[in-house]
């Protein structure tokens, strides 16, 4: 009965690759059904070539594995905590993506500087903080889930306008509504990493754009008024 | 009638991720039947994989929506106010590629350094002021071609001799007498940008180029005097 | 009867251009039959697609051609050293990969500044120091695997935990137990190069990822209680 | 009977965008036969995908069209000076590579940082001083041919030792005994150009190679005691 999320969570986890986003094993896509209290994930430490839609591995909600099968990605528990903490998300992606990853290990967030990155998150991508020796030791993947949804509380900030998130010294967590929104999220988020380093590359002095511009982009794009993209019915 | 003008800007469109110029859907390139008052342009949020030279969205010389089909890119107010200000332009091309868009972010005009530059453009890649809120609030997409046309107006700058301008923390638009060299404008533009960055990287007292060379090249490819290429009729 | 080491020795240096770590015949793999007391090595100056199993070179434990056939890489003694000073290495890869020959160039260990590097490798990536005059004038290419040996055994390391070095103003040699292991490391190193590079782009203040981040990642990969990946028997 | 040439000539062109060297017309090879009086170089303005060996144009050795056909590269009088000039070569080869234009545009040699660089090049890759007013405005390309001469000269360098020079603010041209040779110095001076900038990036302080790492790197793939690749009859 999870056929489909399995078939739509294995073409999220080939895009990572495709996309760039990833080299051998370094990153993962998962979905939740809340229905069936279930997450599909890839499994842990296989190659993207050798993925089919009956190899991801499932788990309940607490991210323990419930069929026979492949052992669930090592990340599965970040991934669980990110499901019951963000109750309006229905996908999670872990990369490594090489961007954005040097911004996690520079320890930085990224400043919005320009209408590319408004136009999918709303405000600076946050870079999490550091686990203690504690947190690391311990139950690590899920005091990384921990960490992450702190951090958006503290910043009060909405999962859904701010989908990506940097850990630091480590990498990238992004996530949507669905598999393929988390993904592009994540994709969308490389690329602008890689333009905001090469903006202050080229003038350390830039500054973020200014809050009308970010406002106008990330609106006509998101929420009620959003005027992007074709009429329901015409696409 | 627009058929022929239609399978243009469809494979001007195309040539946008084949160049490496846009990811997903960010950028467009529109045509302008001056004789027949009517833009074609690409359909808003449409993905390059699924264009069709019919899903190309029509407009009158306003921007407005004649005919029954696909709704135009939410850029097309800005082409529109490109093709009014600029009598002797065809086409037009909105992307967001990255070197470029990272001089936008930054804020900076694009020196000439040297010759790639010179085969292309006569003198810097003009970075636009940023629109103030009321603009940004206001006819946005209007207002950005307002700000383009009055920057090259204040510069005194031919359009066809400096076919390329920054938005600042936006993008760049592009044109040129057809789609074809629209798009050829815009992707000799980033590599233009790479090049001046890393220019800069490698010397910090990197200098324009001569006026002596900068001349030289631009006017052997272009203008009366032009030795480039084959002599008509023979390629 | 080295069949089947040519055909892994064969395969794994067509990996080397596939995984973007060498162009024309810039690198060179090779593995070991101890047991046979014999190298299996790729050709000197072939290209990688003239490449067949049956054109690898084939020398002895102190580097010398023991088969009629094809000459061994110019770089033969030195994997002969390290197969000397490892005796639980198995393979040997040498490239000039472009972002890990350019910290090599810098004379510079690359830190470990995230989990990506810690999947792979415990600690910094040595930068071995140059040799002197007479070492290069002299056995060149055994001094170049003296040093690097030396090195580790200077800085206590243990060749499967650090199975990467930079050779100063050189380029890299990594290894593992077998020829896909060794290249696998290569190519992680060649990525842990680049963001490591963009970090300090980035933040110029960056600091290394702490300790236990960095033995979380690297036990739950490695050793006994590693708990990434497949059972065996699953995959 | 300038068959044989032309398809050299032809296949050498196809490389450099192969190679990643130019994108659409930016760059051209050159052969000659000395015997026979005559240069084959790439038509001017051609795309690389619209050539065929046929299309390739013909000059006398003063670089003037000298068959029926397409015409030469605008460049040609600069590759005609170089084979007065410079006896032993038979190809030239001019790009805009970008890494290597953008050591041009910063008007510096490029340091011999490695063995990378010492395998192809004996010492620093010269930037060639800029044309004064007068050599741009008058016979530009004669003079660009004279400018790399004298700096050769001045620097007493052997063509066939430093195959590759810079022009200031403008691109590349290496040469070779034959078209092979000289794209395949271009392609190596671009990867050598690029890990000389991130050497730098990496550490400011870097310092060039040791002399006796570069002649041992150098002299054992060129001169009469190399013993890099494969015997005569071997390969």
């Amino acid at each position: 009965m999870l056929e489909q999320l399995k078939q739509e969570v294995y073409e999220a986890n080939l895009l990572l690759p495709e996309y760039g986003l990833v080299i051998f094993t370094w990153g993962n896509v998962s979905a939740v059904s809340r229905k069936q209290g279930r997450i599909v994930i890839k499994p842990s430490g296989v190659e993207y070539e050798d993925l089919t839609p009956e190899k991801m591995a499932v788990t309940d909600l607490e991210g323990r594995k419930t069929e026979r099968g492949y052992e669930p990605s090592s990340d599965t528990l970040t991934h669980a905590v990110l499901y019951e903490r963000f109750p309006e998300i229905g996908a999670v992606v872990h990369t490594h993506s090489p961007w954005a990853t040097s911004w996690a290990q520079a320890g930085r967030d990224i400043p919005c500087y320009g209408t590319t990155h408004a136009d999918y998150i709303l405000g600076e991508i946050p870079c999490v903080r550091g686990l203690t020796r504690e947190e690391a030791e311990g139950e690590y993947e899920r005091n990384t889930g921990f960490v992450i949804a702190e951090e958006l509380e503290r910043r009060r900030l909405d999962p859904l306008r701010v989908p990506v998130v940097l850990c630091r010294n480590h990498g990238v967590f992004a996530w949507g509504r669905d598999a393929m929104e988390a993904v592009h999220n994540a994709a969308a988020a490389e690329e602008i990493a890689k333009m905001a380093a090469r903006t202050e590359q080229i003038s350390p002095f830039a500054e973020p754009a200014p809050e009308a511009l970010v406002n106008r982009h990330y609106f006509r794009k998101h929420g009620e008024g959003a005027y992007y993209g074709q009429q329901p019915g015409q696409k």
